[in-house]
């Protein structure tokens, strides 16, 4: 895992990040509001198909977050590994569309 | 939202739904503690690399949930409907292919 | 490789699904023009992500196209087993259940 | 459609591109050969379920595609605007978020 600190500091101000970070966190605390709720619907033996509908709901919530962060991440992380010019920028793309891969794949 | 009680009886014995419902259950808890992991993640500014391969597990831990869900409901509801015979089968498989369409476009 | 004569004589008429049988042709069909309009987009140089709306359509397509062929083998094969009664139901929701599992993962 | 000739010429040089194209031609071909082979399993009335796993080998050939053009995209376009600096870069990482999200909601 690949600490914080290894980010260029200059790309993350503390302003800008602050305010995304707090939206982060409140999207991510309404899944897991959402993650609660299914626990309370198998607890109340709700049908099925209505848990497969919140399940849906979950998974794109979680999606939109990853797209979120992807955004971001393109922002700040590859274009300042694209200014700075060098190599860097390849691995970059690398990681970058390894994990989008990832997400395909879920 | 259809309650359980609209369920035949007959299927969801208590013994063998019990033990399915505590392991979905306890899915369901394993996911919350992604979901509160991915919250430290951002609180702690780990790297959005590291954050993303997060959120494709805890997807794939809720895809993972939702097939054991549907297994089950195949074999107990739409089985069900389909031994009763009647127009009831045609209904159930729709609902059925309407949740699988939900899962597949998140 | 399962062949067309292990299914069930009864359940697929002929009329009924003969008239399926050309919806599933056409729409394979124009999914295969897409295939080749993708080809054509990539001799002419079309811009990277105009290829990619494109890819996102026919992928589109094709699970369009996998959703309503479940809904038919959940209709005729799943509901027959059942209606059938006996160990058949258990193998064939297994058996689907796995086949929507790899369309999820995709 | 935004066509070629919007693209910076220095980005896309004839060799490195021509080699690409080759390989994504091929890799369509391919994939209009299974659209192809889906249309015969159709015609010879093969089990639904073994269609189903051809679509999704089409599928993931298809996001596969998706993700090297994407790869592609990242590296010369979306880099390219960041090194030329200016406002460019962020339509640039918008555009591709919003194609990455169509791939995601197919």
């Amino acid at each position: 895992m690949t600490t914080a600190d290894t980010r260029p500091e200059t790309v993350h101000g503390p302003h800008g990040y602050a305010k995304e970070k707090d939206a982060h966190l409140k999207r991510l605390r309404r899944i897991e509001g959402q993650i609660r709720g299914l626990q309370r619907m198998v607890e109340e033996d709700v049908y099925c198909i209505d848990i497969l509908t919140q399940v849906s709901a979950s998974t794109k919530a979680l999606q939109s977050f990853a797209l979120q962060l992807l955004e971001e991440h393109l922002r700040h992380c590859v274009a300042h590994a694209a200014a700075e010019g060098g190599a860097e920028i390849d691995a970059k793309v690398e990681e970058a569309t390894a994990a989008i891969a990832r997400l395909l794949r879920t």
